[in-house]
């Protein structure tokens, strides 16, 4: 059932049945490193290069959220996938072998929120038993990517995130899981014109802030119906503007607000600036702090809001903005919230 | 209702209530020039590079799309888009200002397959009543992304395909249109590793003749309950590679074939080598000639399968194969087959 401007409220719910997190070294190091179903320490994976190095961590993502969830690789009907390489070259050489078919995303690091939205609607729609969604950054395909070879050893700017080498997976089903899924806020791109790839927090807050209050709003809810709001990497320098223009809005989200980009890291000790960012952020985070919170009931429902900033090396270079996106996605406790 | 392996099956039927293309010179010099709703002979369509050029393009197919649906920007509850670029900076940038939820997608030159799947999918589960599902593709950028720059003049092989510089967009909704969506087949990732960037055609012929046998089967249905199965660019080269694999698996569509890219120029005359290919070649092809002979009740049963080669120019520099992807969608005339 659509609600509102831009949101969807499932009256049966949707389940999560399982799910699961990989993630490197580094993000291994962190204060979430107990909570990863695995941490692999090769920054390649096995891999030739870092691309392969990423489709490799896709694959064991897969494999390992399927098995996670007590399935088999015949029981998935659909992968949802993305990641933030051009022409998500991580999804289509890591997921081919898999032989599922497959509907390839592009949301930057919003990506495990419209790969949750659209494997939510199409399991609502009782067209799929589980379907696979998934997403992963890897920070050297990343750095490479998008700023500068590393070899450069180019200065970060205080404002700069670490892109995480991670990623999560989450299956969701019309029966039994260990949460549920029961609405989603799909974002529309919002651009404040900043141009800063260095800083990427400012780009994105903007969207997420629109995405929350249209959530809000859609559902005729107020930030204390959730125990926590989440974003996906806006940082320290990003989680403040949201909370300013939240607040402009009249919204006060600071008790209910974490932003991923500042838990899987410690920023001080890890040298990680404004915190962390990629796909792989705030998908790793959901699918080890996150989950494991709503699963166990210390959060009966929360709004994830992973947030990606749009830009490829080639706008960047011609002077464009970069502009943002986020989509929400509200996970509850099996328990229900009062 | 899902159906076989990779099938759904829309038993109400999910209706188009309108659609539009826009391309530019060349293809307005070609076969099918009286059938697109514009023609722009500007290469920049009044901007300032080959991806501004894009994103204009997006942008003015989106706007011409929901007119000719009777319908206006605030009607229409998603956009599901996507283009061949690196991070979809031409639907990024093109489609900011529309200020519509949009899921970004990519399935290279089979986007429009993905868009018109998912974009049914929602339709069919009641979450919308009107959704735009379009995509574009421009010579020039996508020559710049993936090849080599125009100002080189490198010689293209006789393999080679010309990428079509326009797009298309349907409005899909659930009741009322000019002809309906009854089924999707979403296509997996098949690599014969292929690795000839100026051979998109033997790249994609695989997941083509995967995706139509899948479909077949999971429809319980054979090449003659359709008037026509139309692939997205194969060309000719590839054409032939995929009349020759279905043979192999006991089916003959000679009969039923048809190829956009082999459609929308006259190669001998205009200089297109093997045809055409882009997200736009079978966008526009099929806004244009295929919905205008469904719409008249020439055609009363089509199926739809655009066809993409998914590499970017890292994997090809890094020597990786192309895979390819192919998604088919079933459209039919209002007046049904007897």
């Amino acid at each position: 059932m659509y609600l509102g401007e831009a949101s969807i409220e499932y009256q049966d719910g949707v389940y999560i049945q399982g799910y699961a997190s990989i993630v490197g070294e580094k993000e291994g190091q962190g204060p979430l490193r107990s909570l990863f179903h695995d941490v692999e320490n090769d920054p390649l994976f096995g891999g030739d290069n870092w691309e392969d190095a990423e489709s490799r961590l896709q694959l064991r993502i897969a494999n390992t959220t399927i098995r996670e969830a007590g399935l088999e690789l015949k029981d998935i009907r659909y992968v949802f996938a993305g990641d933030l390489l051009g022409q998500l070259i991580a999804t289509s050489f890591g997921l081919k072998d898999l032989n599922i078919p497959l509907f390839g995303l592009y949301g930057a690091c919003s990506t495990m929120g419209e790969s949750l939205s659209l494997g939510s609607i199409c399991v609502s729609a009782g067209h799929a038993d589980h379907v696979l969604c998934m997403t992963s950054s890897h920070f050297a395909s990343a750095e490479k990517s998008f700023r500068f070879p590393l070899g450069y050893g180019t200065q970060r700017k205080l404002s700069a995130t670490w892109t995480v080498t991670g990623g999560g997976g989450v299956i969701l089903g019309n029966s039994g899981g260990i949460a549920r899924i029961t609405g989603i806020t799909t974002g529309k791109i919002v651009d404040y014109g900043c141009t800063d790839k260095e800083n990427m927090g400012a780009c994105m807050a903007p969207a997420a802030a629109d995405t929350i209050a249209v959530h809000l709003s859609d559902f005729g809810r107020c930030p204390e119906d959730y125990d926590k709001i989440i974003t996906g990497d806006l940082g320290s320098i990003g989680k403040t503007i949201l909370l300013d223009l939240l607040d402009e809005r009249g919204c006060r989200i600071e008790k209910q607000h974490m932003d991923c980009g500042m838990e899987i890291f410690d920023s001080e000790k890890q040298d990680t600036h404004a915190g962390a960012s990629g796909c792989g952020c705030s998908a790793s985070v959901l699918c080890s702090l996150i989950l494991k919170n709503i699963c166990s009931g210390i959060w009966k429902r929360v709004l994830f809001v992973p947030t990606g900033a749009l830009f490829s090396p080639v706008s960047s270079n011609e002077g464009r903005s970069i502009p943002g996106i986020a989509h929400a996605v509200v996970i509850e406790s099996l328990e229900q919230k009062g």
